[in-house]
């Protein structure tokens, strides 16, 4: 699918064909395009979980204001980063030229060292890139997806055992949509949303 | 350009031709596909900064570490959020059935009122979301993009007059790439970075 049309045709759908499974190869093609999405200093601090589990799945519905999506889509992965991943500098450089790596390797550790909310900004900032990619590519495989932050953050963190060092971004159910999305409720004007040089 | 191959395709590219500009057309495709990424209850809280004014991307380049792309692209994108969009819910969702209004606009209330980290995310998430957007888009229209947050983010927005309610996210330069990008310099394993059900 062209990807003009992808970005149109991508609507938050709610309601899933719980029957359907994508096949491991499809599931692959998604993640891999996530893992092609952008992260600062190619830190790729994103971690991607995909709760396959049905217990699981319930679960997560109970503490995400019921949300049939939880159980009824064929995916749900829930977009979490590691913020600590600037600890390890070097991996990310590691096939780049001595002179490139002798001043983004030092870089890193200066952009976040002690830089809490930096770190936290870069998480959120990261999974909003690869997970709208994962929305994309689903769209284009024949799929439908739903972007999530109507849960208990604390409560999934604890279900699907995050460690301390990670934070979790939002989730997406990525399925067989069954009910067209409602059309769009308010959407905003051009000339408010895109400004020219200063506010 | 199908969504798959230009996801591949997209790259950091850091040297423009300094004599291209997008039309106006172009500029328009791009902005309106960036209008259709997801937000949380529709709050469509993004702000695109187009910096067209020669000498203000001059400054910008002077607290973005002289980077070359900030004055030499075609288009300089500045992705900044309200943060305070949340509190007018009625508008986003003024042509919903009653009932749906009913439930959404105080959910939106109970969601963000008196949580300023929350608010924040929500930022980071969204202009993430919106900017791949951008940068897929720009590459199927036959453009390069390199995302930016190495800059002294202050200073920016002292420099867009970004009202105190708003903040910064990060920023895309878009325009004809006269250099390729360098290979990818040390990309982690999929068994790494995708996680099945829990840690």
């Amino acid at each position: 699918m062209d990807t003009l049309t992808a970005i149109k045709a991508r609507r938050a759908v709610k309601h899933y064909d719980p029957e359907h499974r994508l096949t491991e190869e499809e599931e692959r093609t998604l993640l891999d395009a996530a893992m092609q999405s952008p992260t600062a200093f190619n830190i790729q601090h994103w971690r991607f979980v995909l709760v396959k589990d049905p217990a699981l799945r319930q679960q997560i519905r109970e503490v995400a204001w019921d949300q049939a999506q939880v159980t009824d889509a064929s995916l749900l992965i829930i977009m979490t980063a590691n913020k600590d991943a600037w600890k390890t500098p070097e991996r990310y450089w590691a096939g780049a030229p001595q002179p490139v790596q002798d001043i983004l390797v030092p870089a890193i550790d200066g952009y976040y060292n002690g830089k809490d909310q930096v770190q936290r900004d870069e998480c959120m900032r990261s999974c909003g890139m690869a997970g709208q990619t994962i929305m994309l590519a689903a769209k284009a495989m024949g799929y439908d997806t739903c972007p999530m932050d109507g849960f208990d953050f604390d409560a999934v963190a604890k279900l699907i055992k995050l460690p301390d060092d990670h934070i979790i971004s939002f989730m997406i159910a990525v399925g067989k949509g069954t009910k067209e999305a409602w059309a769009k409720p308010g959407q905003l004007g051009y000339e408010e949303v895109v400004i020219e040089d200063t506010f």
